[in-house]
C-alpha cells in the first residue's frame, strides 16, 4: 500500500476519520479494514486503547500518523481514523430499501445512513450522478453507519428497478398526490422503497407516475424541508407500527 | 456604518448569505435591513433583480461589494448577502416552543430554525452556552426562517421557565420514560415545549424530572440520531393532527 493521499474517488481505498467511525469500521467491517491511523495527543485515551486492541485482535496495523491524520481529513483536530477497502453490496430483496436520486451533499447523505439504520432500513440504494459514498465526509456524518449497511450505486433509476421490480415506491415529491399521514393510515407493503430526490431540484416530474408519490405536509412559509430532514421524517413514518403512526 | 468585517459575535449587525436568505430578510425583517450586498457576476441575473427592487422598494442601499462578499461569507461564490440589525423578540406565550439547550452546531441550529417554520412552530429558544443564532452560518443553514422566527436566547433554562411559567414540557431525552408514539397517542396541550439537548451530550440528567421526557424509538445499532433529526421527528410528531399522529 503506497502512502495515504488525501481522499480521491478513484482510490481502491476510502478513510473513516474520527474515533467513532473508525471504531464502527473495525466492528462492522473487520475485512475491509486496512489500518488504523492516531495522533499521537491521542496515545493513551480510552478510545485509542479501545481501537488498538480490537484492531490487534483482527491484525490491522495501527500506526501513529499525524500529518497523514490531517492532510487525509483536512481538520487539525482528528485523532484517529481508519483505512479501509471500498466494498460493493446487493440490496437484500424484499426488504425496506431507500433511495436517493442525485443526492449533492455529502452531510446530508451521511446523515440519512445514520437515520436509515438508527430506524431500522439497513439498504440503501444511490442514483448517480451523486455525491461519493466513501466520501470522508460521507463517513464522518453518517457516524460509521456505512459500515453496517448495504449501499450500491446505480448509474440509473431503471438499473435499480430492473435488479428490484415489483417493488412498492414511495417517490417524496412536493407535490405529491397523497400526504405522508394519509398514506401511513393505509396498509403498506413490506417491500416499500422510499425515493428522494436532489437538495436543489427535487425529483424529476416524471416520478410523479411511479407508484404512490407522498407528499410531507408543511406550510407555505418555506420553501422545502431539508433532504436529511425530509428522508428522516418519511423513513420515521414508514418504520413506526401501524397502532402508532 | 463602518467597512464591513468579516463576522463576530459582537457585531450589532449580521449577514445573511445567498440570495434566498437575503430575499427572506428584506420579506420578513424589512426593518432590520441594512444594505444588500451583489456580486458583479450577479448582476442582470432573475434573482439580483428581484433583490434590488424589493431592496429599492424598502429604501435599502445596493452596492456592488465583491471583495466583501467573499470576506463575510468565507466562500467565493457568495453572490448575494444581506447586511442586518440583529434583533431581540419576546416569544409567545401560548404558543408551541421548541427549546435547544446549549447547541453547539451551527447547520444544526439553522436547520432546525427552518424545520420549525415549515411545521409552523414559530417561537425558538436557545439556552446558553449556544451557537450564535445570527451567525451566518446559521442564517444559511435556516435558509433565511430565522427572519420569520421569533427567536430569544436565555443564559439558563431556569430564567426561560420564569417568564414562561406552567407550561407543558417535553425533554427529549435517549432514556425518557415514554416513547413518542406513546405521548402523541395521548392529549397535548396547546402551549408545548419541546427541548433538545446538546449533540454531544444530550440534555443533563436533571432533566428527566421536568414534565414528560421523551424517548425517540431507535435500535441500539446507532449511538443517537442527529440532533436536528431528532428535532425533526419531534417537531413533525407534535405538530401533526391527532387523527394523523
Amino acid at each position: 500500500m503506497p502512502s495515504l493521499a488525501p481522499y480521491k474517488s478513484d482510490l481502491d481505498y476510502g478513510y473513516a476519520p474520527g474515533a467513532f467511525p473508525a471504531m464502527e469500521c473495525l466492528l462492522h467491517r473487520p475485512d475491509c479494514a486496512r489500518r488504523v491511523l492516531l495522533h499521537s495527543k491521542a496515545e493513551g485515551t480510552e478510545a485509542a486503547q479501545k481501537l488498538t486492541a480490537l484492531a490487534e485482535k483482527l491484525h490491522v496495523r495501527v500506526e501513529i500518523a499525524d500529518k497523514a491524520l490531517s492532510r487525509i481529513s483536512g481538520k487539525e483536530n482528528c485523532f484517529a481514523a481508519a483505512v479501509f477497502s471500498k466494498f460493493d453490496d446487493a440490496l437484500t430483496p424484499g426488504a425496506p430499501h431507500v433511495v436517493l436520486h442525485n443526492p449533492s451533499d455529502q452531510g446530508n447523505v451521511g446523515t440519512i445512513l445514520r437515520t436509515a439504520l438508527g430506524f431500522g432500513v439497513e439498504d440503501v440504494a444511490l442514483i448517480r450522478p451523486c455525491v461519493d459514498v466513501f466520501d470522508p465526509r460521507v463517513v464522518r456524518a453518517s457516524m460509521g453507519s456505512l459500515f453496517s449497511l448495504r449501499v450500491k450505486v446505480y448509474d440509473t433509476f431503471e438499473d435499480y428497478q430492473a435488479e428490484h421490480p415489483g417493488r412498492a415506491l414511495y417517490p417524496f415529491m412536493l407535490d405529491g398526490s397523497r400526504s405522508l399521514p394519509d398514506v401511513l393510515s393505509g396498509d403498506i407493503p413490506a417491500d416499500w422503497t422510499l425515493i428522494f430526490g436532489n437538495e436543489g431540484s427535487g425529483l424529476p416530474a416524471s416520478f410523479a407516475h411511479l407508484g404512490q408519490p407522498v407528499r410531507i405536509p408543511s406550510n407555505e412559509k418555506i420553501d422545502s424541508l431539508n433532504l436529511s430532514i425530509a428522508a428522516a421524517i418519511g423513513i420515521y413514518g414508514f418504520t413506526r407500527g401501524s397502532a402508532s403512526r
